[in-house]
């Protein structure tokens, strides 16, 4: 048997662009399905498999996954980035998808069967107001979600309160102070309000400057967040030394991660407690098998990246890992739209806060190339990371 | 003045693919050359420009290149990897370029003036013996060249000199045990035929274990390298803490580097002697200017990546930074063929061993497009990095 | 073009003794301007000019900017100290003036661009009681300052509260133990007053025994400030690792710093959030671009020195590297009387709590001779750096 | 008692420029001397004493050391520099050379009292080949000195053997891989006809780049030497936990030290195992005498610069402290000529590698006035610190 072709699908049936590998092989029928999805950047992502990975897979052993996952990273020889990284993870989880179906069993299974029936998910409440907030996370607990992600107005306001100087360019503005002010009192409110019976999760989204972030840390200990996400950019990860010394408020990081070089100091040191990549950015399933073991090492839990730009064969590649990782910690959960299942049958499924499989072969997850194809992907400049702080300062979205 | 237009330009005059950018500006014949060069993925490259840097960037101000590089960085969110920060480094490139046309000056003036009239280069010395690479050598000397990397058989010997298993999969073969005992040996030949009067490197190219590249710089000692490059592969650079305790063979490292995690640590812990980034695959003369500033604080020398797939137009940037830096150190140089020349007014030169700019406004190099468009990229499955060891397992080019 | 000339120009117009250096080429009118403002020391940095540079440079080419640094640095065989880095920064910077009308740009042009159009500032409030502290603040506010330093009473009060003993010598004398708690009471009243919409400031003006100095950070917590500056002597900066694991209150550092070995582990281990030096006093314009480079690898934001006796010139200087620096955090503010601005045409002009350029090529900023010779240097002793305790122990102010 | 004045002597018996300071009392004929000689930058120290300190000092009690040094330290608020430590160092000696008078007794008593007789010292052989080295170090043998430090053509040779590019500045030039070869060469040469009964000493003067004299260092381990001087510029003494890995040879460093935070560590961490600041550049004998004792906390030896821009006067300082330090290792020495004894009556003598003091109170050196104003100082540009590479970069001297 080999690989007798790698496709690319695009398609946006919930606003983002999702980018899907179809690996097909010399058995009749027998394909897998992956995610290739980086939303932002999804056209290069596209060339990169079209055009590069596919000549040097064709007429290979599709059955060699970790031999081929090595020579797709190295066959470009600069590697650990987020085009290649995701064209590499949508052959990847293609490849599993295909061996799950040889096998006739869940990709769980093929990792090391269950621990668990089903995934705790997290969800994201919102709101412009402290008490607008409130009724989100009231929404989502009776709706049966017990971890809820707090934001206040996104991740610090659309627009800054504070004035910025003439001149200033175009771009979407936040002040990190007035952020984390409004973030711990409307957190106070919620637990006032809610009490003790939520988990509640906070996102920083990179966003505020080292120092900012090792107070907010602190600050926010009375509330007892489950974890707190993305204290820090990818770039100055090493900062996390510092928070680790001033703070027990759990950490979870990775959402931006792509290198190695990123993560394993962050474990092999204890200085997070959750790793949560996202896993198409590391290159799929065999990358992220391999990093459950390191974490599980250091009793590191996982909580992938779950937003609405892993598409659901993403989704569920998530899934599998966290029925089998001895480490679970909670999976992200973005909430799609009906068409989102009509586009990809099989899409996980969640009910009173636990995602739950399908139980066939693979990936168990299918794509509608016709629905598909109604929603076509735009290619728009990409707004919301044109981020700038009070100054007028270029900053990190 | 706005940006009008970003083209990019793709030419093979010498067999390597080289990506070319050119910004356009609203004033009329002035724009800038940047060099985008990822030469295994240069049609994701290609497409990262075209489709997604040049919606964001056409109309904003070229004269705000920290600002503008900040942008193209967040602006996919992920980032730091090789596709994306070849794809920022052309524009970079070409805003340096403008502004240096803008000021009538050569980019090294606005880089904060000359250090050297000229940068001192290292060339490739190769063979499939001891005697055959020590014959290149002596006529490398006899060019006036005083700084000569040697290799033997390339990076470790085209074919394993040991039986493989059975069903090894085709591939580039080597064995590391052979070829550290070989290039000892030669260095030996070398070292005792020419003497003391030549300055001799040579490259692990990432291919040992690194217990090995541990033996291998302690053995290496009596020859007095210049510097061994690249030791470890990225992922392993945590590698180079024990090395060091145990080794004063100069260390330079780093042209496969696209992420601040990978050199930060190894900078500011001396454990490396040589920066030797690829300076598209970090970004450009923005981040490489940076890096100098960063570097030159412990006293640790550039020594950029200038291979063939460094376009002549990263050469010359190459150039420019070298001829400023307080801490240069030495210059790799490929030797471009006359067609080149043809294809790129103003390339530098090399005489003697030094390599001379040419002292016009920017970067001082030019494209001539239909000389270009006659020497077509090819898209070829890259042969080289589909390497093995003796016993048929994947390994690092 | 040559360096025809070097000289030194003394004026007072404010007060403060300023030292503006005038670097005259072979271009007829082409000459820069410096700053080399040591107040306390002007006549000893007025012969290292004269006396000991101008010799060196003149005949020079003004280009090499890097290169004369550098030769500047090392020529007198000892380095890194007041009088020297000040002289060299006088050449420095002026220097840069040439480059940038050469090339018809702002400084900031030659830099890399601005990342925002105006530099936010902060400004001193003071007063002997806390209600006198408060309506300063109020009275800034007003003035549509965002950023305000607090003090009481100066830096400690002008004499201390306690009883001395007898035979103490002549002096300013202060206690440090009830200037802590003065200062706490004072902030917690201009909290309750005032609320969170104002950034404040605090400077400790290195007058603390270090555990005094951790117990205030930890103490200062609940009132938010934006930075604490200047805990520790610069004698005494390994003191910042014990600081730093115990509190999270913002640390900026540096005014006194002359030596690389000063910064360099507080920088590259994360122990202070702003690096605030006073640019003259490590060299200049050229010293600070490679500060500014250095710290952003590690997130560390600029805070620059802007007191009185930084000259005009120099507080351009600090704005053209504000305006430019990625990681630029907000620039100290000394709000020059009208005569300041006589003497030199184009200083800063600071509207609604920022800083604006004005956009002239190279600093932007002239002076004018004839009125500058109107405001002579007196070389009165320096009473305020005769501080002592309030045991009569000399202390450092 | 009270300081009367403070004046300045500058003469140049033997070449170089001497600082001297003259401090009077109220007391008829009651005055010390100090040596301020800083002599690349002379006149800057001269204005610094003249104009700043005599006005601080005039009036004051001579007595209050400490106290003094103190505020001078802190009067200037910027401070540990050359050109201002040199002026303190003037008043700073000269105000125990007053102390030792009054008291009746030799410095070296008023510190605790000698702990040798005379103090050892080290000369400097010097030559163009390995065989004219080898005849200085036999003739200085033959003087009866046991220590002797052996350079090749000075620091590196005054010419470089390498071709440098064209269009290079003038300069003096050297070539650091030529100059380590031959240094090991000569001392293989000097060991192999002498034998092991003469200490050999090696100043490699922060000529090279930090991995080549880590290489040196392991390189020199065969001779034995007793030290080696200087191995790193001091902005790059972090090297040094690196050097102290990999290699045992005894480590001598500090010449060029102004700033605490440039031996702290060195010494805490104990990575030399010598401490040879050049007393007049730390600010005299009081931060001498300090430095003596923490030094011996760590069981670090001294060994004080002592070339011929120490003046006499500084020489008996140093040799005081010599005579007294529990850890006093050896002294440098310079032989000074017959006529700078005639201007300084009571320069210390050596007589069999053993320098002696006069015993005479306070520093016991007196200064003919006379005679030294025949020996004006010249004001030439320093031409021996204009060093570069030889490829024409800016190097340290």
């Amino acid at each position: 048997m080999t690989i007798r072709n790698v496709r690319v699908i695009c398609t946006a049936p919930a606003g983002a662009r999702l980018v899907i590998v179809k690996v097909e092989t010399s058995e009749p029928d027998l394909f897998g399905l992956g995610c290739a999805t980086f939303t932002q950047r999804h056209l290069a992502v596209v060339t990169a498999i079209e055009k590069h990975l596919k000549p040097l897979l064709v007429g290979r052993d599709p059955s060699c996954i970790e031999d081929l996952f090595h020579l797709m990273m190295v066959n470009g020889y600069w590697r650990n980035g987020p085009v290649l990284n995701n064209a590499i993870s949508g052959v990847d989880m293609a490849l599993w998808d295909i061996k799950g179906k040889l096998a006739g069993m869940p990709l769980y299974d093929l990792l090391g069967g269950k621990c668990r029936s089903a995934a705790q998910v997290y969800v994201h409440a919102d709101g412009a107001t402290a008490a607008a907030v409130c009724d989100s996370v009231r929404s989502f607990l009776d709706q049966g979600y017990r971890f809820i992600r707090v934001q206040q107005s996104g991740y610090g306001g659309a627009e800054s309160r504070v004035r910025r100087p003439a001149g200033s360019p175009a771009g979407v503005y936040y002040d990190t102070r007035s952020y984390t002010r409004e973030v711990l009192a409307t957190l106070d409110h919620v637990r006032n309000e809610i009490g003790e019976s939520v988990e509640l999760l906070h996102d920083v989204h990179e966003r505020l400057p080292p120092i900012e972030a090792l107070q907010f840390a602190r600050d926010l200990e009375p509330f007892g967040l489950y974890f707190l996400e993305d204290c820090f950019a990818p770039e100055d990860v090493d900062w996390f030394e510092r928070l680790r010394t001033l703070s027990s408020t759990p950490l979870a990081m990775g959402e931006l991660f792509n290198n190695p070089n990123e993560w394993k100091k962050l474990i092999a040191e204890r200085l997070i407690d959750f790793v949560r990549v996202h896993i198409s950015q590391i290159g799929g399933v065999t990358a992220a098998r391999h990093l459950v073991s390191f974490a599980a090492q250091y009793a590191i839990r996982t909580a992938w990246h779950g937003p609405g730009d892993v598409s659901p064969v993403g989704h569920a590649a998530n899934l599998h890992l966290d029925l089998w990782a001895p480490n679970f910690g909670v999976q992200e959960w973005c909430r799609f739209p009906e068409q989102v299942y009509e586009v990809f049958p099989g899409t996980p499924v969640v009910r009173d806060g636990y995602m739950y499989p399908n139980d066939r072969p693979g990936l168990g997850i299918e794509i509608d190339e016709k629905r598909a194809a109604e929603y076509p992907c735009p290619n728009d400049v990409i707004e919301w990371t044109q981020v700038r702080r009070h100054d007028g300062s270029p900053a990190r979205p």
